[in-house]
């Protein structure tokens, strides 16, 4: 999917939006976020299925670890590590995936071949940190609502300024993985947005702040 | 102080800026701070000075607990139950103070008479705390740099939306003091925006976010 402001004709700063898990490149948050960046900022915005989601079929792995996850799920059972290693499984697939959008769209003349931003809660930033990490077009990043357990690694890596958003009452992210997740980035300019609420109650006045982010690092 | 735009005739609301410790009303921090409130946003800004700082003399009681402050400083002694004893005293004198002081900028017809907000860090936050919880006219206040020691009971009282500022690797306030203080507030609409770097190494991109927080509540 990619969305542009109507009737624009110049060539303006693409973002690449990382749904969240279990949702897809059409989920009414992908979509309505993406309407905005486009309509009040010029932005293009570019998202894709990742692999297991939406259009995109499960492999059997992808079946044999959701089925764990379950099991775990209804037995009390640690959920961390499980999901640490299908995050890594993914990114695996979706970091070059994400790097062949990132050619593909930057070839039409409409959109800018510079500097890129990348937008990503939850599952999106589990996969956006090994993606930003390994991606030199991404220079500002806007990232939250996941723990330092799937991607520490990669994190240590991000040099980029960094918007981070941690809900205050997330019911599956402990705020200290957050936080712990907030320190290891490596970027000179990070700031950390908290607010009350659980891990869907994103507040719209974050929104905002993530437009004004991208319009200060991508010009 | 009052800090107005120039060639400005319309009633403009008052934002309230309380000064950190060992500050005054002039400090360059303050008045860099209320020209950008007024010229850009065309807010009033007020500060005065808190007793014992600027031109008001020192108590006994200040200058004794300052000296026993000094003594624990070099003997590596706990400052936090001098420091929060400091606060009670200081707040008993500026809690009336500051709504006297409301009360007079609010009588000049180019100040609205409505909502008003506050602005403090540091001293400006512990000594903002115990105010906001009493003053009914604040309906909106960005603090930080501070702790819960010095005003937890008052920061449950506050319900007013509050944009609450950290620094990362703060010198004197600890980390877990400052999320202990954000916790306590009952307010509906809190955010708090953490950024990497010494107690007084808040950057620029904080004040316009105030910026925005406050037109954003006072309208």
């Amino acid at each position: 999917m990619l969305w542009t402001p109507d009737g624009v004709a110049e060539v303006r700063p693409l973002i690449l939006m990382g749904h969240g898990g279990g949702q897809h490149k059409k989920a009414p948050g992908i979509v309505a976020r993406a309407r905005r960046f486009a309509a009040e900022y010029g932005f293009a915005v570019a998202a894709v299925d990742v692999p297991g989601h939406g259009d995109r079929p499960r492999s059997e792995e992808h079946n044999r670890i959701i089925a764990e996850m379950r099991t775990r799920a209804q037995t009390g059972g640690e959920q961390t590590p499980l999901l640490a290693g299908f995050h890594a499984l993914l990114a695996g697939q979706t970091v070059p995936e994400w790097q062949a959008v990132l050619d593909a769209v930057q070839e039409l003349d409409y959109v800018s071949a510079g500097p890129v931003g990348y937008w990503g809660m939850s599952m999106g930033c589990a996969l956006g940190v090994p993606f930003i990490a390994a991606e030199p077009r991404i220079r500002a990043a806007v990232l939250g609502l996941n723990g330092a357990e799937t991607s520490a690694e990669a994190a240590a890596q991000i040099t980029v300024p960094v918007e981070f958003l941690v809900q205050w009452d997330d019911q599956w992210v402990p705020r200290a993985a957050s936080l712990a997740l907030f320190d290891l980035f490596a970027s000179a300019e990070k700031t950390l947005h908290a607010n009350p609420g659980k891990h869907g109650d994103l507040p719209v006045f974050e929104l905002d702040s993530a437009l004004r982010f991208f319009t200060r690092h991508l010009g």
